[in-house]
């Protein structure tokens, strides 16, 4: 069964909001195991919300709308579904009472243009909104629905999982499974190179790569008549990918980040960590921090910008830094040993680059970042060359940190 | 002129991602006085992407489409712009140079899939990407444009404010200039009622509020027959703003970050800084350090999660920490003066608080972040209660800090 959502908004296409109503529906849409095609946003403008809503009639199973169902004039959302349905607005009883007590409730008087919202499309069928005064509204035409849900996510999001969640539920037949097998210390072209196979050979499960800083997320998706099946399909597949890049997965949970996966590591081998960042400047521990529960293994953390500061805080030998400079991997070396010392700590991870935009030489340009992590009197020292905008080079470098520590417990 | 935006990718039909790219074009095209009637999301499909594109041909000037540039087999933005406009796929020799170089720097090897990045439709013009492999393309036909911008953010917002903007910027007819009056330490409601009548009233200049993590962004659009006529429309409209929030307002440049005004502030006044972090844990810091040169005045910075390290490192007396907790004024101020001292800095801000999503209490409830700021001597200590996930609370945080630091630099 195949979904589209439209949503209706000025200020979506001003910009001055993000849909995260898109992201919402869609994935609740995914799990139910309905394919989204399409989402299309759309101003308060009836011409085009009523040539929108008639192209997807012509593709849709189901369509959802929201927004525009709000008291004032330039609200046309229902108005305009109902003409392309065929269908007069006729006033609901209970919606009105409803309206009228929830004015109540807030002693709010009922504005004249309050009683357009309890109007709805003959025969069909509406969803009570305790939150507001927009009802929603499922219209049923033969085995297709087009359903409207009012645009506050106070309201959208209360109303879909009780009502509209479990309706869909009852007429969809199939369920979707995801798995997210989560990559770190490989590119995405690379990773994608060893499993081209698997891309292009599945179709149930489906395998799909994704981008992000320093990390590769591969999507595993499988229909199934129901969520047991989908996840026997996933199994092999997966069993594959963790053949092909073993230790370079770091979960095939979709909620779990690289620092919660670092943060498991450190919990089952009983570490304790601390940082030393001079370009990173505290984004790492940053994203460590991420993680509730941290602090048992990392206590403190030592931003050094400056080479006073890599002296007096780490320890770093004067002499490393006028010999080699901050940007060496000598100094990223110092750096990690000496805050281990420092904090007392087990590890120690330690950055240190030129995030630029200016500070770059012939031998030493922009985006060079040593970095060195410390594990109970191991050193692992790793020299990466990035490129881009300063904060772009600074993120990367927090995720290599973070997959170097990975890699230093992992070997530990 | 009209716009119109195409995002393309499977994980934003399943609700992996939030479309924040969405958000971002349509506010840029906003502040150009491009019209924007269509936003539409597809996934990586050839047959529904090139439908897709056939209609938005024949109602836009402009064509925005973002991400499906990547080197994998699902990438297929570029092929199906490429068809859908009759030009064939030749090999840009810069773009191939410069995807080597990127993989070199990085010391990844080239596998074939990468060379199909570097292939653009004949006749378009490149828009060359410094961060990542997919190069940016403009396809023009007469007077119409398909723009093909990667996905991920990092690549897609420098390519657009370096390259797209003033492009789309030279083509457009009308005069469009724009301010940004950019406002911390006063909510978006309460910003707004402050300029009902200002929002509802102005036609040109328009006033549009954006509501930022711990700031208000107020944009300021006039159209006129020259820039310059432009801004003289905008000049008194922002006098009434300054009126009204006074220093409430940190810039009213675009381009300048909460950060950069306070790296302004302490050059101005020529003060060092540093930081001393609990549960924002380096963000603070790692902030700060996003401005080039802040060296000269932020050395280091203290990230004291644990108790222990409050002490060691700040020097909070235990009998503080004991009598009033880690999260108390009394420890946020000894955090500033324990922390300026150490780093023999004129001006220290600290913060500490519960971050959750557990460890609240029911007289210290999750959200609860108190914060001081010492600058030479006095101390502004502030209260502050968030609610949201961890990540949200932490930002604010940050966010609130900053416009404490600002505020005790203004004082000072």
């Amino acid at each position: 069964m195949t979904v589209e959502l439209i949503c209706v908004g000025t200020e979506l296409l001003l910009g001055n909001i993000v849909n995260t109503n898109a992201a919402y529906i869609s994935e609740k849409c995914a799990m139910l195991g309905l394919s989204m095609f399409y989402q299309s946003v759309v101003g308060d403008n009836e011409r085009r919300l009523e040539e929108l809503l008639k192209t997807a009639k012509g593709r849709s199973d189901v369509i959802i709308l929201c927004g525009g169902l709000g008291p004032t004039q330039d609200d046309l959302t229902k108005e305009t579904a109902a003409k392309v349905m065929g269908r007069p607005l006729v006033e609901d009883k209970r919606a009105r009472k409803e309206i009228e007590e929830f004015m109540a409730k807030r002693s709010r008087n009922v504005t004249e243009n309050n009683w357009k919202q309890a109007l709805v499309p003959k025969d069909s069928k509406v969803l009570y909104n305790p939150n507001g005064t927009a009802p929603g509204i499922i219209i049923k035409e033969g085995e297709q629905r087009v359903i409207l849900l009012p645009g506050p996510p106070n309201e959208l999001i209360p109303m879909f999982e009780e009502q509209v969640y479990p309706y869909l539920h009852a007429i969809q037949p199939e369920t979707i499974c995801s798995k997210m097998v989560k990559l770190c210390g490989v590119g995405e072209s690379s990773a994608e190179t060893k499993i081209l196979d698997l891309i292009e050979g599945q179709t149930n499960p489906t395998v799909a790569p994704y981008a992000k800083t320093g990390e590769v997320h591969l999507r595993l998706t499988a229909k199934a008549a129901s969520e047991a099946e989908a996840f026997q399909l996933i199994v092999p597949v997966e069993e594959e990918l963790k053949k092909r890049f073993g230790n370079l997965i770091y979960t095939d949970d979709p909620t779990v980040t690289l620092e919660m996966a670092v943060y498991e590591l450190l919990k089952a081998h009983n570490l304790t960590v601390t940082t030393a960042e001079s370009c990173t400047g505290g984004l790492l521990a940053g994203r460590l921090i991420n993680v509730p529960g941290i602090s048992t293994y990392l206590k403190e953390g030592y931003v050094t910008y400056s080479n006073e500061a890599k002296e007096k805080l780490l320890g770093v030998p004067a002499e490393i830094l006028r010999q080699h400079g901050a940007v060496s991997p000598q100094t990223a070396e110092a750096m990690a040993e000496g805050g281990a010392k420092a904090a007392g700590a087990d590890i120690c991870v330690a950055v240190t680059g030129i995030a630029g935009p200016d500070g770059g030489t012939e031998d030493k340009p922009v985006g060079l970042v040593y970095m060195s992590c410390y594990c109970r009197g191991k050193l692992h020292t790793e020299k990466n060359q990035y490129s881009g905008s300063r904060s772009k080079i600074r993120e990367y470098s927090v995720a290599s940190a973070l997959t170097l520590l990975r890699r230093a417990i992992l070997e530990h």
